[in-house]
């Protein structure tokens, strides 16, 4: 058997983050259910539109590199989604709902953050100069979320939390 | 049964983040352990010594808030973890482990950063100053481990890996 390459974890890693979108995508409806903020919900559903796109261009990069597109089980996203569900049922209907919904979001977001910037760093030791495109602007989305979320919950839900 | 607030929010995620460093400390040495080069051996190591100073800040913000510093399962650092530890049984003995070992340990960061940043803003709403302080200290040690792991990547590791 041929030794393994970065080629094998950049394989791997993808479809790791493929099956953690995939749950994310299930996932945010969900989540702009609970929310209570008319701005967290419309950030919730908005956030479900980018990542449909986001899925559709990891999709593009298994093409790329000439690989189905499949899923590899993702114990983190499971963890961090099971913490968030958590959360929903034991501060349903409380004041501190949505400060717990924003955080549960972002904690998403940073494994995103971290998993695309590897992914991207990768694409480029790998000469994928398309897959690099592609993974930046998701990432760029996934860190653009993160900052909002952050105004949403500094400016409304902590406050209300409070 | 009084009403759930940031307080309990606050308290919930001081105990999950508690929990999570001290499974990092047990992790760390299997993960320097593991690394091959120098520069990624011995940053882990370092970092092991940082994160035994950020349990102690922990312990700090459970007593400023009069409660037991007490850790609660986080499902979302055991699967992280977990990612990692398949990652070094798979590629044991390649070039490619350093590359898979310093992406594991940037989603640890990031799962931190995520909660530190939460917990940061939550103890300014609650006005937490002490702990504002101690959280941001921390705070401020995961992103620059966070930049130093994508350096120590991407000057080595990457490019012994492809």
């Amino acid at each position: 058997m041929a030794e393994k390459t970065l080629n094998d974890l950049f394989l791997d890693t993808l479809k790791d983050i493929y099956y953690a979108e995939k749950q994310i995508v299930k996932n945010l409806p969900k989540m702009a259910k609970a929310a209570t903020s008319p701005e967290l919900k419309a950030g919730f559903e908005q956030h479900l539109e980018e990542t449909e796109a986001q899925v559709e261009r990891l999709e593009q990069v298994f093409e790329m590199i000439g690989k189905p597109a499949r899923g590899k089980t993702c114990e983190a996203i499971l963890g961090i989604i099971e913490e968030g569900k958590e959360i929903m049922t034991e501060f349903k209907g409380t004041q501190a709902l949505d400060a717990g919904l924003a955080s549960s979001a972002q904690a998403i977001e940073h494994y995103e953050i971290a998993r695309y910037g590897t992914l991207k760093s990768w694409a480029q030791q790998l000469g994928l100069t398309e897959a690099v495109t592609l993974l930046d602007q998701t990432l760029q989305e996934e860190i653009a979320t993160d900052k909002k979320l952050t105004q949403v919950a500094e400016a409304n839900a902590n406050q209300k939390a409070a």
